[in-house]
């Protein structure tokens, strides 16, 4: 079964981190490719650069479906455009926030996620309330450092992480952690070291889980809303305005 | 004031229609502009079209804040990249179903939306149940109808609505009915004639709340999650990787 | 149009404020009015202080409808007697809680309320919640001053409040603070200043939805729970039993 | 113990029906009594009804707590001013639909609630969703016969009851039935019969809570929220304006 | 009536000390007897001890059925086997801790639990978020001493439950507080008199309400989900495997 | 890796055949056993039938962990014991349920169930919602045959599951559907060709999922809640009561 791990942002060394992350867990079988688009923000940090980001994101999802690509893999904690993705794959398309959450739910019952920037957060705080798992869902913390500072000071962004799990341990009881970042892919395991915590990586979940549901033989829904884009015609051209001022 | 109403998708005649819901109801001092990209889908059905209109119309936002524009009318139902517009955006943007979700709650105690394809039925009910108005939202319904079907057969479009609001009136004990496409907008008049139940257009709704917002200053919170888009340099150019390929 | 704001307290100096506030942001067209009751309770402190001013707001409802008010203001942040008012009034009746909230979640993704007196966290925290707000607001303080003494004593008021909106700011990362008392109208400017966030006064935010909706045309659904209340005659006088005590 | 119940409507046969029920069940100890205002609406339709009864019914209060009583059943099904009941008293009160859904959800997994006007379904869809109970609760169904028209034509009334329990028995799957309006008490053990399904009655449900809360020795928290409401002084005399117009 | 105390837990003297709980309350006329399997786990302290203790619990249920118990108390604060148990019963089965946030939520419109292992907060968590209470509950806090601790300790036990209650009136601003474990049932009234909030017994809280469903005539619903469990007969035997190892 | 499915009913044929559909998506490398109780019910229908298969169950786990079982399934549609099983084991343990739900998440935007028995709809309602699934899940419906019914009469239980699911498709809009019995799974690839739309078998999802947090190195949490079960020594034998009977 051949993967496909898609980088939202244009950061061609986080893309490499998450193929080594993806790397160190997929099966023998499977064949794990790695891409980002060129043109989009070179990190993803609000909703602004999540927009920014998502077309190129499904031309590569495009350019996969001609590849014969059986599953995709968002690598971007924010799951951009995952319910466009899903309508322009045949196979299943898993996002990094809800792989992860996904497992948390299921070796713990409560769970923190530590993320970069604080702006960040009530998106994160959105997308988990919309997977359902807002109840056991601690809190989402995050260290206020951005996305590319992970990788130009990783001494302080490990300090920072192993700081911020050690509160969630003491104040939230968080009985496992969710790293709220593909770039912090790297320092999972040092991360789980170092605090005593389960710490969850979630580009590792959602390969494993793309695995898990190609090898049951699960696609993604054509009946409905995750349907195929209807092929639509050129717009009507009976006006004609850039621009249209009126009232004034 | 200035307002600028943006219809995400390439379809000029569906821009000139909201344009014209918008003048209708704007106070006379408010100045009121329309536009659309133009290399847009014809008509947002589903995720993926919304993804794919996004990034233009955020460049329009852009364009508008050079120009001075004081808020910003999102003329899509499924409020296609709304978080992401309120970041690039100083002024107020304001998505024609959270306005009109937020008019429903206060002229109401229960509401249904009636919108086009059913593809749209769990983005509407994911968006609804956003603004925390699941509660009060009896259903989403579908006329099973594309958007542009709306202008090429408007019989047949009216003829599916008011049967449809009808039946929300009579199953559901709908109090007010939303009307879920940008593209029902002239429409809406008739619809509470023909039915006696208050219909709500969200283009009418949002160019209203638009004009209140700015009238009583309020200017989009840039204190966090729609603070301005950060400005970052080029991707780091460490590795060089448009396709990366391993274990295969 | 016509829009009356109505102080269901009987202090007048607060219908006072409530008008310099809603003055200063009205449209030049609208004719803005305020009036109070002269029976209910200085202030609303409670459940009880709210349920003993709603008779008297809704005569003055009544009295607004037989002079053509056009939409009502209730200037109580606990929205006393909201939904009780809608059935009285043809025009829309707005909620200065509901206004700001929904003025919150338009220009925010999270923000926090200040009120007075803890006991009304717990009903501010229940009509948020009911609005659909709950997810969006990270947390309603109280300052621990009694309503009128806002106007007694300015200067801890003011101290007050802006001590706790740097805390709500920095421990709740609020991005917007809604003021949780109407007597806190004239304050708003001067604390946004003081503070670098964005703060909403209901009664400026509902000021600006009323002249809204009625701008555009809509009124209260007459459809179900909305409508006018029924006429009934007398109670049937089968039974005459000022008290009925029994096996004892 | 001296139960106290309270009709808020001032329809003295329906204050009889509800201390009839409540006698078929008290205990041999408890001394129950009855009372209604008389100047309140013959019947509680809609919230500008609930309103209109509430401040004669707190004067009710206020009198039984000179008198010694020990509890308040509030016997209409709106709650209405429940909370502001429990700021006044020091001994519990209980509402009919609060008592009633708790009854439910310890005998049964799933109920329905069944009413009498399509206006009062809104509202007791809300204070079900507030007690907790809306993903226990299948739906509100309403009979369409106003509340007097239980005495005034009592075959009608029950022939509608059945069909009703039945039909929600068949398609809610529902494994108990409240009785949505306290002037159905003395139907209820017929009803019961006729469709062998739990019926609740909220009245005889309050009485029972309210003798076990009596006899556990709880009294209402008077910490924060239902504290009694603080005794203020007269209105500041500073300002003078029965209506106060502006900008007109 | 007779009302059975079940402590589903094997230690006789915390079944000694909820059956003095319940005397202290009981009505004259009500038999209260009380039992505790003697092969459980001598605390429940987490999910795999109530698993463990569940069946033995069910038989002193079925015990009870054949001696005309009239109802029953579940006395630990987990409510383990509350479903199963109304399964197997004819009366109501009443669990302590949906009792007891029955009554908070009557009483005050927030509360705080205290129990003792911080591995129970998750599970009272859940299951107040179960019963509907989610929201008013202000939070489950731990003292972190085991069940049995309780009685080894007593001096210890009330004072860090004196210490976390006066936290929870100051921090949490908790109108009630419910004691989350059944072996603090004796401390109930000196920590009311100690901290000046109400402090609810989720046994005494049960046992009452126990008597008033009896005293109302209410029984399980026996329509669909608490219906007895189907007499089944043996298992097909057409198979046989202890243990099944395939593609090994 | 050796994974373990735990049929908790005693009926092997049920066992083979979730043994079956297990080894049909395993992978090669996986080492798959299946094991069953021989003292518990039949099958599980209701939470009676659950409380008394979970303990053996438990047995089954603790038995497993001696053998070094790497996770376990648990193949009932209730996920009964799942809490305690989690406790009690040191790798990963997948409810079918929960990993059916997780799956029809990640491929569909709404999803029905499809049970044997009616009185396990409420049960399987509150677990999805437990899950955070009960936006996501339009309906559990019963097809009202017993568990064994599947394997006595399968031609019946084909036709009425496809006639349930061709309803869910038209009536919920259901996009995937869910099996909600164990022993349903064999029909799966049937039911998805008969009726054109992705039918989940809760077993295949559990196992693959199964593999996949076992390949990626997860273990179930320690940390609070999910913690082994403290060893606790016999019972203070301070008090001596098989039945303690009192103020009779």
């Amino acid at each position: 079964m051949h993967i496909r791990l898609i980088n939202p942002n244009s950061t061609a060394s986080m893309t490499n981190q998450a193929l080594e992350s993806a790397l160190r867990v997929a099966n023998a079988a499977t064949h794990v490719s790695a891409v980002n688009p060129t043109r989009t923000p070179v990190s993803i940090e609000g909703s602004a650069d999540e927009a920014l980001a998502v077309p190129d994101m499904l031309s590569e999802i495009r350019k996969g479906e001609r590849e014969g690509v059986d599953a995709y893999v968002i690598a971007c904690f924010d799951d951009p455009g995952l319910h466009a993705a899903r309508e322009v794959a045949k196979g299943p398309v898993i996002g990094i926030c809800q792989a992860a959450v996904q497992v948390a739910m299921t070796i713990s019952r409560r769970f923190s996620v530590v993320t970069t920037l604080p702006r960040s957060v009530p998106i994160i705080e959105d997308i988990v309330q919309a997977y359902g798992a807002g109840h056991h869902c601690r809190a989402v913390h995050a260290i206020d450092l951005p996305v590319l500072g992970l990788e130009e000071d990783p001494e302080t962004a490990e300090r920072l992480l192993v700081e911020t799990i050690e509160r969630a341990k003491l104040y939230d009881r968080a009985e496992a952690i969710i790293l709220g970042c593909a770039g912090m892919s790297s320092l999972c395991d040092r991360l789980a070291k170092a605090t005593g915590v389960p710490v969850i990586d979630g580009v590792t979940a959602a390969l494993k889980i793309a695995e898990a549901l190609v090898g049951a033989g699960y696609v993604t829904s054509k009946v409905n809303a995750y349907d195929f884009p209807r092929q639509k015609g050129p717009a009507p051209a009976d006006v004609d305005l850039p621009l249209i001022a009126a009232n004034s």
